[in-house]
């Protein structure tokens, strides 16, 4: 996987960072966070916080701290393929595909998404070393029931991918439903509660609201020591006020009481410090990705996480447009490129996001795994050394000459610049004279090209088939 | 203008610097640089340097250096509405739209750019305050006879904006006619060599050579103290060796040289150390733009000229695609975007490029546009401090509320967020129903509206016949 040796860009001087701080404890103690699952305050209660109105929780923020400095500041996630096992924290970046969105975009045709869709966009997941997860919700399949689709979709991710996955987090049930499926997979309870075998997304409802649906998840995650992202969502203007330092107050106020939460209920619990902060765009009433506010609370979030030991979450593909025009692949890269100067620990949304995440885009997917590649060598540090100079090569060619038939050229021109995927450098004769494909039709033949080639990792029958025993058994259990 | 107080991102170490340090000085004594110009190589001569087969000049890089601190740190560019004077150097950023192009691109049509293009072009410079200056060659007005047609782009430069602009350097006679125009349009000789009225880009013939044209604009332009950037024109694998590295000590080497040529001939005068560095393509033999090479080269770039203290040129929206798609939008930023990160001081090719600089398009430009207000917008430092945390907003909303309708939010929506000019927030059925434009669709719609709605900028009618006869004259004079 990748490990982003580069320096950190950091922007946030340290009384920026005080003035935060100031901020995240007031909320903490003069609002408090509203938990709407008993479980939930009854542990902050048992712990001496105070609880008001019934499930709003003031919080010491010494407290705070407390619990989640016995969070991990790295962590390990393991995959039913160790050699796609990755590690959370510290210089490591592991990317995911989008998640969550209910349609899907195959160039002109916009439609619902389905469980082909999803098991598609598992296998381009798979397919590219680029990713280090399919994610999770990669897309809805809206054709399957919706009590047991969370079935389908982890039955999924287990078998046509070997890699890590999100798992369902849509109540405590579901979750449960992810936990006894990876039990089969890897081996056992021992066997995922040792090193955690799902890594799933819990939203906070912001503001200051966690919701009991994504609470019950959060619990039976914990219980199990399976990891999660507890993430503000963030869109400023509706979520938060309209104000970046405000944003990041609130951001940590609502992560750092997640956190906390989790440490109440199984200690160094694995957890991760989660962030979607983007802004409204005020005009539209809409949301609003890619923006210059969403790249600053991205560059000031990493640092923020980094202060409390937490491995941390944001970045992505993140855009507004219709289409995978310029739009999506310049908003795009106005998330990613801050994505890889912060130093993001797990990237969701890698691949695929279009549309303000409503849409699943085969085509767009194509170009962020372009852009994955792009800046993974890109944030690869450059070795300069006396051979480096290449002398020898400037003696040979001397003023006014040509290095392509250089000896030093010859001896590395396959290996010596990065070498696109999707990108065309070809000139506009020969591009014309193929066709005149734009980047986005490209696209559409890399996807299709590379589904042809897919090939299903192998997985020991007996497992698969208990799998698809259980799936089969909570199906009926559930009515479906 | 543009200000970037944001932290620059520097890659290279101490060790770094000196590898790179000893790699330009071992070209310059061991190798030289040609100058294919006697007035150059006198020039070197007499000042106490080598000369080996009649124009390579081996160069003492103490001597180099002694020449190179004559050159000003910091710089002003006089504009004839001295609102549009810019300064070059320190943290300022300045912006010049595309340069040099044979073509343009109107949506579907690319055809061989004419003299209207230049000016609608020159017009639409003008028209968005995004950029400080035109350029020059905004693109080849190939209608024009390519004698006289220098004197056809400095009038239109000089009369259809009032900002800075870059002159001639297709010959000596060619850039003295662009300071024979200056001086009509400043009030004479003194006027312009006080603070320089023109800038204009002194390519070097790389690797390690300067021709006789480029050096005789070099010249003029030094003798009349107008400045200029001296770039070596870098296209690894053609131009320099397959190493970044390398690259950078050449770079240097021929930057150094030109700025030394400069001082020599006139100490003091204005001199911008250039960069224009990307990477061949080694599958299809093309030019690459917008490369991670060509990214990492830049941020170096930033770091080795601020260590001669010298302001410096790079950046822009460089890449190689064929139309404005995700492609074109993608490479741009993976220029642009380090462009801000390293503080280039004077960027070409902000607004316009595309298909690796052989196209001037108009809706390109707009695109260009609209990432230069994403990014001066984002790299303008955040300011947290109390009142910045919005605390009265938490209480106002409190948990599980909307923040659209606080009084924080009222008081602020219009001016909160930056505003996009061609991005799309709206959803896909109002989208659709406004007739689905994608971004470059949009686009044209901004540049068509935007040429309507041009103003061209007062010019006393005495000075501007006084250009329209010395063009005139001049044209006669050289036979077109």
């Amino acid at each position: 996987m990748f490990v982003n040796t580069m320096p950190r860009y950091e922007i946030l001087s340290e009384d920026a960072m005080a003035v935060l701080d100031r901020g995240w404890r007031r909320i903490a103690t003069e609002i408090g966070i509203e938990f709407l699952l008993d479980e939930a305050v009854e542990a902050f209660r048992a712990a001496g916080q105070q609880v008001v109105d019934g499930n709003r929780v003031i919080l010491d923020p010494e407290f705070v701290l407390e619990q989640v400095a016995k969070a991990p500041r790295e962590f390990d996630l393991q995959a039913r393929n160790p050699e796609h096992s990755i590690h959370l924290g510290g210089q490591h970046m592991a990317f995911g595909a989008v998640y969550g969105c209910p349609f899907v975009r195959q160039g002109e045709t916009r439609r619902e998404a389905t469980m082909d869709d999803f098991e598609n966009l598992v296998r381009l997941s798979q397919a590219f070393p680029e990713l280090d997860s399919p994610g999770g919700t990669i897309c809805e399949p809206n054709d399957k029931p919706l009590d047991s689709r969370h079935l389908d979709m982890v039955y999924a991710l287990q078998t046509l991918s070997d890699k890590p996955y999100m798992g369902s987090v849509t109540s405590g049930p579901n979750a449960e439903d992810t936990i006894a499926m990876g039990e089969i997979l890897f081996g056992g309870r021992e066997a995922i509660e040792a090193t955690p075998a799902s890594l799933s997304l819990i939203n906070v409802n912001s503001p200051l609201r966690f919701d009991d649906r994504m609470l019950s998840a959060l619990v039976a995650y914990a219980k199990a020591n399976q990891a999660t992202i507890v993430t503000p969502f963030l869109l400023m203007g509706a979520m938060s006020p309209v104000s970046i330092p405000a944003t990041l107050a609130q951001q940590m106020a609502e992560a750092l009481a997640g956190i906390a939460l989790v440490q109440l209920i199984r200690p160094g619990c694995p957890v991760v410090f989660g962030s979607f902060l983007s802004n409204t765009d005020m005009q539209s009433g809409s949301p609003s990705f890619g923006t210059p506010e969403s790249a600053i609370g991205l560059l000031c979030t990493g640092q923020i996480a980094r202060s409390f030991g937490l491995p941390w979450r944001s970045g992505g593909g993140l855009n507004s447009s219709q289409t995978v025009d310029a739009q999506a692949a310049y908003e795009s890269l106005m998330t990613m490129l801050p994505t890889f100067l912060a130093g993001a620990n797990f990237v969701m949304h890698s691949a695929g996001w279009l549309e303000a995440g409503l849409v699943s885009c085969y085509e767009k997917f194509i170009v962020d795994i372009e852009l994955l590649r792009m800046l993974k060598h890109e944030f690869t540090p450059l070795e300069i050394d006396e051979a480096s100079l290449a002398f020898g090569a400037h003696e040979e060619v001397g003023p006014g000459g040509h290095f392509l038939g250089a000896a030093h050229t010859l001896e590395r021109f396959r290996e010596c610049f990065y070498r696109p995927l999707l990108t065309s450098t070809e000139n506009f004769e020969r591009w014309k004279s193929k066709g005149g494909l734009d980047t986005t039709a490209r696209a559409e033949v890399i996807w299709k090209r590379t589904l042809e080639e897919y090939e299903q990792p192998p997985l020991d029958e007996a497992i698969r088939s208990e799998l698809q025993e259980y799936v089969d058994r909570r199906r009926t259990e559930l009515g479906d």
